[in-house]
């Protein structure tokens, strides 16, 4: 049977390649896995009183909604298509190099200020439900005075909640400006972490009961790649942590004052994040420990096992060996009680050393 | 036997639930065990000259009282009754995500400065005397100019000392103002530590008699279990650091200048728990490797013993098989002095490998 | 067959050498691998209009061009010339540290600002694609305010793309100032570091679909050569990091305020390729530790197999040579179900320790 | 025979008694170990020309000397007496909280600025001849414009040298303040760290010869109780270095300008006693990774010469046994040579297996 | 043979001794080895034009020369001499501290400015060529205006080149000032390391190749004694990273603005100093590693080995013991092809063993 690390596939996609980094600095595509789904453009615009929601066919329809009143949210579902992007960065007018970012999957989170707008990366982590694995992806946001542009490589559902708030005019979102969405998506994501993470507690209780109670190489594969897990996904929430930090003491005009509390909120949420990672590892760490100096502990065991039979049975070999010799003149073997006498001899040389292991403590 | 390491249920617990996580912000619920006990409301008001303690039946009786005279202290055992909380939120008009956090039991310690209050979060250990295990429990503290709110999960005797001293008018405490109670709950709670600490002080001295008198793969787990605590026990104490260095150095207007002697007292003594925890770490990482070397020194032992007795009684048996084949032609057999001769040339093959053996100060 | 681990060579180049470190500052010649090539001079000079691009055959047709307008690139390839680098030190009058520096390829990455330049040192890795293992090379550029002077130690392709948006006018380069120039070039090095890293990534793959399926000596060899690649990588990367940071915060007046978004660029990349080799690297420790547990659990398994043989047959052997005993009087065998009665007793013994081990869970 | 780490006594003394933590603050009694001794309470008073040495029998004669001229050192042995500490406390006007620290002597080495006075907190080292182990005790010293105050467990002869200087006038002493005195009793009590250290020294060293000679489990004891004693030296010094800084910077009014090189001087005699500690921990490391590593050398060479015995003469055993069978038609047996051609078969065999183990370097 | 760790020596050297310890500050006598060589005056006094070198016989000839033009330099070998030291003390007008510290050859790095001078200590690192083991020896330097007092514990060639330049006027030395001057004797001292490390390195490989090829316990002792030469080589250099930061940035009146580019050079060096000590650090513990886990290998190999033996011979040896025994009825010794057959049952048991350990990859 051919054993396998279920994470590795996760690696080779967070590096970028060197087909992107060689090229123009401001040009760059797009980089990551190959992806043939069509773009989805989904649009929201709202303010207090009303809500309107659209899937866009084109990029072209946006303008039929006025962007300098109520909120506008573009949610762009794959980052694979340059032309779309490009068309971003015309109508919003986009840094380059915000652009060459969004299409590049393989970003630290970060937040970048322009003078119109805030360019935030985070990485999004959900469970992929097959493979049970952990699959980060990434999520740009564009954020204007009076919109949110969020691009995210795949559906999924993490941020469906919020839609749902908008949708329903529930919680303060409705009441607020493109920074409370910002908050809002961020939240989501941070959120969604502790999901993950329950998942990886379950998994982690799991094999903690199959460690004490019948640890064997499978489990021993277990740990590490539950172990890698945790290294990739601390490598992606560390930064996270300080987006929420920067997010929080920004100064940039739009982000307002009273948004601050918010994103302290969020700021708390990533550090538990970060503790419960940590946590996890140190857990693990043990986990390999106690498996290794169990396994210790057995070999320890086995070796005794042998060693007692081992000497108690070689010597007696030897002896029974002796009088299994030819040699002719061998006055034991005519004795009358010659043959008692082995056996009495046998006897006494197995309690001597059943009593030498025991007060060894071998037994 | 199923073996099981006794903390795993407390880990589970210190993570915040997907339900909670998903909530719209400043709306979440109860997050943490459930529990059915009805809340308890217990109020105190005191200056310097009286004294009124009272259980509240409801929070409408806490109007009766004037909170801008003398110092009320409302004490809240039970957390999951949201209706309370929200009720309390509104007497004391109090910012929705404090309410959130104070129902939220997976927070980290923390202090938040308001406009009119200081919200401060603590964490609580105490020895389940059951179990033997640590207890982290939450305590949420909001300390207005004239009041101090205390939120705390289920009952426990760690404020009692306080709150005698209250009844019986000893120390400072009625002198002073809502700040000195506050240090007077967050000195109580630190200190509450240093007896957790001396449970587990006397656990890691009861090991380690064990581990230099008769190891074995239960000491193995003990030991594993309490390293497990004390890492559960330092992600509490080390946000207790800031908490305290915090209030020491806190500028807030409920804070009077003179109580930052307090804090800085409180300070020293998180400090002091910190410091003690990671002694106790590196003590139990110092008996695990004592742990790990003597069974490896053992095994060594064992191994010598084993080969001792295969190196002496294997050659010897493979002589004795020798003459014990029926060959028709073996000459040796027919001497008269064989088998003399044979013991001669056995005695000098086994004093042999012993003077081997020795010389490799294996005997 | 002799070992060998293939960095070896690697390490004494990073160190400088006794004798230069003896000599009276600032007169140092060159310090590095002997090389005989004939030292290449590369010039480019273009502005927005046109562009010129030639082969020097000395540094003095260098005067034919005019150095205050347009970008002058002069590239060279070689620095163990001493007199043409106090040739250059004598034309755009570079100070004796920065020609010392220049010469001695043991240096680490870092800014120097000058009155009217700036020295920067950089540390190139290529892959070696003979032996496969990575080569460091030190990259010396000298900004002056409308030329840039690079030095490397021997050719390579890594600013050939550089080059070539330079000849074709493609993306921003003819039209930026000397500044942006030292931002290709360092874009390009850091950037080489990428497929250097994907080399190492596929590797590390490699070597992981081993580990899992037959782990030997080699592959030890193997990993541990791989990790001290990452600690170079690693030595060199980490300066790197510092010298993005101070080219996107410098005032020097020859960094003009808008190419500081593109260093800012730079340095993102920078920490994606520490955070890439710090991933590699716990990667490669979980991969060790793997092997190691994995041969603590395979010499588990050989001992268990070697322990019940010896436990079953010992015994066994024993009992047969009880009945190989010559003496006169032996009852047993002249019974006549004696032999048949001697194998049940046989098979019951072995049965036994059967059951037993099957208990222990050795079977 | 039972084992005993020799400083697990230590650990217990180390952490506050439960009892006191309960306690009201600012009204702790005496925390450590139980002592019947009584107080003594030993007085200097000198100037530059004149200089006065009494043992008190109450602290109402210190009244008789002034305490604005010269230099008052009162030295107080036994902190136990909580009504001589409550009487310094009246005379002196000292804060309730400093007195509670006196008493208290688990506390961590800090300064603490009052008013009038500084607070000092120092952890003296000093070796118990006996049990050869470190006695850690804690140092109060109260430093006015005109006195000291020294408040020590049990009396030592660490502060002779320093009485010594001060009744012969030597050195710098009877000319300087109650800071330079000050100076003179931090200054004995580092000092006194190194020759605890050279103790130390020592004993590394011996067990260092034992190591490389013949390590055995005593031995390992003895190594992990060293390093335990190092842990808590550390967590001793470690603090004491702060302070040593603190007074170094201090602009408290009774920190006169010019002895801060003094304290300076102090300063770095911390850092070396900080860095010896940490050498120390480090070579205590490697010779615990050192003893693993040779119990692991020499578990192998056992194993070798195991199975160097046991491969060589379990086959010829068989071949033994193949002719002491008594089937009835064996035609070797009834050969003229068989015997000598089985001896040469056996020599063969017993050969190869020997070249066999040669090739892999087992001999 | 009595094994021995090289380095143990140079330990006890760098502690101070008890004895210094306790003497009153400012009157220390000197701390090092004993040493019975006369002190050795060396004096120089140089400026652009001229140059004077004298060994003086006593510091009284000194007054012969204007200390007010030009630079003196006073090199002093041998600090054992305490009226010599008194004297310089004298004559230069120097604190009492730094003369003790002179004396004290057991210092950290250092710089101490005082109002007229600086004072510098320097560790110098030496092979030495007999013992091939690190000798750290202490500089100290006393820089006023326009004299340089140098003092080293023994002769050495480590300056030699420096006084070359000033007698042959190569390099700045002779147009510069006494800050130059304290360049010199700097930069001398840390590029002597780069030879020390160049010996460990080629130390390292050699070591290297010995692993790959036969590893031994000689081994194991030889990289523990190197691994402990970095440990004191670390911490020798690690405080004069501290001492070349400081003098880059001094603003004492006797470092002159132009000097600092030499001083951020030292720095440079001592930066690649540390990380070549780290580097190499990070080598001999992945060396150990490779060790221990080639003796692992190596020890699962030997059980194989023996397991394979054992498991094929063992049950044989019983087959062959059953039909030597001596039971009256025994049909199967009476068959024609019993013999023949045995054999053909051994053989097949035989063949199903190896069958099956070649199915586990044990061969």
């Amino acid at each position: 049977m051919t054993r396998r690390l279920p994470i590795s596939r996760g690696i080779r996609k967070q590096l970028p390649k060197t087909s992107q980094a060689q090229a123009s600095p401001g040009s760059g595509g797009y980089v990551g896995e190959k992806r043939e789904a069509p773009v989805k453009l989904q649009f929201f615009h709202y303010d207090e009183q009303q809500y309107t929601e659209k899937e866009l066919a084109s990029l072209d329809e946006i303008n039929s909604f006025s962007v300098k009143q109520g909120i506008s949210w573009l949610n762009v579902t794959g980052v694979h298509d340059e032309l779309i992007i490009q068309q971003i960065g015309k109508i919003f007018s986009i840094h380059p190099l915000v652009l060459e970012d969004v299409a590049n999957t393989t970003q630290r989170a970060k937040v970048e200020e322009y003078d119109d707008y805030l360019f935030v990366v985070l990485k999004m982590a959900t469970i992929d439900q097959e493979t049970k694995t952990v699959i980060l992806e990434q999520v740009s946001l564009i954020v204007g005075p009076h919109y949110v542009i969020s691009l995210q490589e795949q559906e999924g559902d993490v941020l469906d909640s919020l839609r749902n708030r908008i949708r329903l005019a529930k919680g303060r979102v409705r009441k607020m400006g493109s920074d409370y969405l910002l908050y809002g998506i961020v939240d989501s994501v941070v959120d969604n972490y502790f999901s993950v993470l329950e998942n990886i507690g379950t998994s982690i209780e799991e094999q903690e009961d199959w460690l004490l109670n019948s640890p064997n190489q499978e489990l021993l594969d277990n740990i590490y790649s539950l172990k890698r897990e945790l290294v990739f996904l601390r490598k992606a929430i560390w930064p996270m942590r300080e987006v929420a930090n920067t997010l929080q003491h920004s100064d940039h005009s739009n982000i307002k004052k009273g948004t601050s509390l918010f994103f302290r909120d969020v700021y708390d949420h990533t550090i538990q994040v970060v503790e419960a990672v940590e946590t996890f590892r140190d857990m693990m760490t043990g986990m390999l420990d106690l498996y290794l100096s169990t396994v210790s502990n057995k070999m320890n065991e086995v070796m005794k096992v042998l060693t007692i039979f081992a000497a108690i049975f070689i010597p007696l070999t030897f002896v029974a060996g002796v009088y299994g010799m030819n040699f002719e003149f061998m006055p034991e073997l005519k004795w009358k009680f010659g043959y008692a006498f082995w056996w009495i001899v046998v006897i006494l040389l197995a309690g001597g050393m059943l009593i030498y292991f025991k007060r060894k403590k071998w037994l």
